[in-house]
């Protein structure tokens, strides 16, 4: 139902069909797709699954099996006796809404019109997006989760999951993400929305009959990619090594031709309007909408929280992921936290497993049970 | 001669008007138009010349007397007493060689066609931009700088002032630049590029006689303005403030409103040309061009160099800061190297005139001339 792409073994479920799901910041959705993906099996009393919330431009499927010849986005922390060890848990994961990898989405058919979305798919913020999840779930059976884990964007979720269903979840595992967006970041998501809006094709949203806005999307994960690394990485990398030093304006260096071509291989996979939704539901990220503050949202959360900052993170900053430590001490949470560096910066928590490895584990593993 | 706004009051002088100025990168220039201004008296002995080099899209007016009204990018810093003390030297600034502020840049008459040159203004590096500065101190007659002195941008034309010219100045002064751009920082000036070179008017450089590609200069002026700030500031200046909730894809948060004002105010005053001459000029940079090595082009620096870093710059990081110590130092050039914290970040410079007065001071009155 979607243009862009996922594999044919993703699961598909409709949810909402009784009721429609009702949107933070108004209006409605019902009849929602949802795209997931499970590994693992559920054991025979349900205690131990995992939901795993994927990032901005992630999907349902984090792994796949050998065989298959494809690698997920978490393929190398997943497995048997990994981090997110399959012979252990029952994993869940699901695109999100919004998404474009299966769920509803503004590249999904609008029921009214028979035709994608578009301009006039709703705003939505994570609290949405849990809101479908916890369906999801509930859906499978599972009454409690075992733990909800993520990184940057999936961290937001697995907090909200741990504000809006205490009783639900034993263990939060949050990497690489604050509890708010800052300023910085937020600026950085104005520029690449703004690259997409000024693309000429991009006509409001309703590109879907003609050409997309594929310069301006380009432009945005280019920028995106700055983010998500860090100068000692490029450095490392490509330092000021030359491309083609005919293109004067072009790829001259190699660092400009890699984020070239991580620009053009964007576009075979991702919608620019879910790619908008998604940046401003990081921006909107608020834990305690439609609570008396935020910090009497995080005082319901009653499970164990791990959270893990890369102090040389250039998106979500260390200033930023200290400042959620000491509100979720001051609210009351049990949390674990650790700061470890990487060269990778942001996107560490995707590809440095070394690193991540024990404390993902612990964070999963935590006993949060006997003591409530 | 150019579309773009300057001082009525500027002076401009016609050079390379006997012999073209060769390129670096291949091509010719003759009649070469330079806008400058000048600050202080020029003592008997012609002792006393401090130039100063602008940053990438400062003009040859640093300072406005107060009656004018108008302020100029180092205004703060400059005048009676002060770090850059117009009762001490003679200061001569100009707009760079591909400038679009009063300078021959791709916004000046081709005189094969009359026209702007637009794509056919030939590639440019800072060697030619020093050229150029030092045929227009020949022309005032001063056959020995005190100092030449600038940051970012400027801090290149500095250091290369000391590189071509050994036995002319006796004082650098480099504020907030590394003697080499980093990988991380041409890919920020990629992304700007790009974002230019797509927007539809761009014309391949050609657009002087329609439209000029507004949206991608405003886009990648937003862009820099990120990476010349900092998380700090922005965050002190607008959290996470609200501006127009209504404006779900525009300015939603103060911080958009802020870089969406930055975008447009830099509409009136810079030509997406000389942008993109000057960006790739910045990436460009190496002080060993034409010689061996950077190393043996170092060597032949004379003059004292003071080299200012900014700890928390996010555009000229302190790793390569350090890394341009370390080559001055393994190139016997005698250094005077400073760390300094702002939360203005790169912009420090411009802004925070504090934390460089005394800086700013020593570097330029030093006396490198008795011991030589």
């Amino acid at each position: 139902m979607s243009f862009y792409g996922f594999s044919m073994a993703v699961q598909k479920v409709t949810l909402f069909t009784e009721q429609a799901l009702n949107l933070h910041f108004g209006g409605q959705l019902d009849r929602i797709e949802v795209a997931y993906q499970t590994y693992g099996r559920l054991n025979a009393d349900k205690s131990n699954a995992v939901l795993i919330c994927h990032a901005l431009t992630g999907d349902a499927e984090p792994y796949f099996e050998q065989e298959e010849g494809r690698k997920g986005w978490w393929q190398s922390f997943m497995g048997e006796g990994l981090a997110l060890d399959t012979s252990r848990y029952f994993f869940i994961c699901s695109n999100v809404l919004g998404g474009c990898k299966g769920s509803t989405g503004p590249s999904s058919p609008n029921p009214l019109s028979g035709k994608p979305y578009g301009s006039q798919f709703p705003h939505i913020v994570v609290q949405d997006m849990v809101r479908v999840q916890h369906e999801l779930v509930a859906y499978l059976g599972i009454p409690r989760l075992q733990a909800v884990i993520g990184g940057s964007f999936g961290g937001m979720q697995a907090t909200q999951w741990a504000v809006d269903y205490p009783d639900e979840v034993d263990n939060i595992v949050n990497l690489c993400s604050s509890l708010t967006f800052s300023a910085e970041a937020i600026g950085f998501n104005h520029v690449m929305r703004q690259a997409i809006v000024n693309d000429p094709n991009f006509n409001r949203g309703d590109y879907y009959a003609g050409e997309p806005p594929h310069r301006g999307l380009a432009i945005a994960r280019m920028l995106g990619m700055l983010t998500y690394r860090t100068d000692i990485q490029l450095a490392k990398a490509f330092g000021r090594a030359t491309k083609n030093e005919g293109a004067f304006w072009g790829d001259y260096f190699q660092v400009e031709s890699y984020l070239s071509y991580q620009g053009e291989k964007f576009l075979e996979r991702f919608d620019a309007n879910s790619y908008l939704h998604l940046l401003r539901a990081l921006d909107l990220y608020d834990a305690g909408l439609g609570y008396a503050n935020l910090k009497s949202a995080l005082a319901r959360i009653k499970a164990r929280y791990t959270l893990v900052a890369v102090t040389n993170d250039q998106l979500f900053k260390l200033v930023d992921l200290r400042k959620s430590r000491q509100l979720l001490e001051q609210s009351g949470v049990r949390l674990d936290y650790h700061e470890i560096s990487s060269d990778y910066g942001h996107d560490a928590f995707l590809v440095d497993y070394d690193i991540f490895e024990a404390k993902i584990r612990d964070g999963l593993a935590s006993a949060a049970v006997s003591e409530s």
